[in-house]
């Protein structure tokens, strides 16, 4: 239970109980017994369909029915991200959640970056979704007063950029909030925004570059990430990495206690409730 | 004249005449007065349409009449990469250029990564054209005996990706190279593979990651580049970086020293002619 060290909130464990409940000694946590198992090479949707009482979709329940106040998995990403919007729904107009961290910037602030791997098409208008969540994110989360957000790209002129900048950067100019234009990775990790938007899969490949790029730089445990907030989901999903260590599970679950207690969630349903 | 430092081969220096001069001191090399001088702000097309006397232009033309052996420009690389094409002309079935560096790896080893950044909106057989130029630029000038060649991914089994991987991932299975599979960053950079092949966004994203990453470790001198070498043209071009040190300057005449004398050339010519 080195992973509960710090956690205030009583937790709730979800498993397989004669797995679970020989690691808790003495604490006072409740475990709801779950009996299947969802594997790593199941798909999300049969994992979805085919394990009703797997932890990911007994924990997503629980979330729904307000019983826990935050989940946190390390389980098979893909099928919590499909439990999480099947059992919680996304707020109005968000097409398909994403997954959100803080990665530590040059100048010592936090740079929270979106999408980190949950969609690996996006269409213009969902990275205008992304830069909306985004900011909500920095502005309730982490308590940046008016954030900064740029579309990530391989340049700062608005010529550069693939069609996919390109066609969403009108859509980010026309939101309300402070869209500081096309910005490189370079100028996001030094300081120039606090919100930078992408596409999944360009995400998740700057995320690993940067886990790669600190191993090449001799510091192997600076690991940017206690997990990874599903945005966009009505309810605080933290996804944490399979090959997560006790240190990083406990990170996970600080993470969802913070946000839990953040207000996201209401911020994020005024948000994006339809106009009246 | 310290990026002169360590080269071996007689320079030609091309440029404007009364700026040039000056600065070579006692140094022998010829100098090729180019009265037109390429702005940051000049399109790409205008330039090569507009300013045929440039030094980017000059230096190309005598390339390509075998006056110079390889040529380096640290101006507008839109320019130099408009020109080399003009100029140069490309292999056979090569659409465009791409970008190529050999960054560090944590096994010691160089990582070929390809395209940094020549074409955005890349189609699945630029992919497949990159991993052969890629693999022929390890064989010969990084004396690789049989590079293993890896496709950029979001996740190392083939159902994940996004839409442009899925569809590029057939064409590399079909090419007569070591083709290993997606590749996630973080392995790649551990020594998985010796080529990675991306589209030129996302490999543009990913150089300045490690850029800023690196920066991040405290490492800010540990610059991956001396310059990219444009592969696909009929020629050697390295192209540098904008803001290049006399030091960044002298590697990437080194390095095109080193790639002339490789014997590249005449291998893309052979590999990319017409089937007989």
């Amino acid at each position: 239970m080195a992973a509960a060290r710090g956690v205030v909130s009583p937790l709730a464990l979800f498993g397989v109980e004669a797995l679970v409940r020989p690691l808790l000694g003495a604490s006072p946590h409740h475990v709801h017994h779950a009996p299947e198992v969802v594997l790593m090479d199941d798909s999300a949707a049969a994992a979805l369909r085919e394990k009703p009482r797997s932890s990911i979709r007994l924990g997503m329940e629980a979330l729904a029915r307000a019983e826990v106040s935050a989940f946190v998995t390390c389980g098979h990403s893909g099928a919590a991200m499909a439990a999480a919007v099947h059992c919680l729904g996304t707020f109005e107009g968000v097409h398909r959640p994403a997954l959100v961290s803080a990665l530590p910037r040059a100048d010592g602030g936090a740079l929270v970056v979106l999408d980190l791997g949950a969609s690996v098409d996006c269409r213009p208008d969902q990275l205008a979704t992304f830069a909306r969540l985004g900011e909500a994110y920095a502005r309730c989360a982490l308590g940046v007063a008016a954030p900064r957000v740029g579309l990530l790209s391989n340049g700062e002129e608005r010529s550069k950029g693939n069609a996919q900048v390109k066609a969403a950067l009108p859509l980010l100019d026309a939101l309300p909030i402070r869209f500081v234009g096309p910005v490189e990775p370079h100028d996001a990790f030094a300081g120039a925004v606090d919100v930078l938007v992408c596409d999944g899969f360009v995400g998740n490949v700057l995320l690993k570059t940067v886990e790669a790029a600190l191993l090449l730089g001799d510091r192997p445990r600076a690991r940017p990430l206690g997990g990874a907030i599903l945005l966009g989901v009505r309810g605080v999903v933290v996804i944490g990495h399979g090959r997560a260590t006790p240190d990083d599970l406990r990170a996970a679950v600080l993470l969802a206690e913070k946000v839990a207690a953040s207000g996201l969630i209401s911020t994020l349903r005024a948000a994006f409730a339809p106009s009246a």
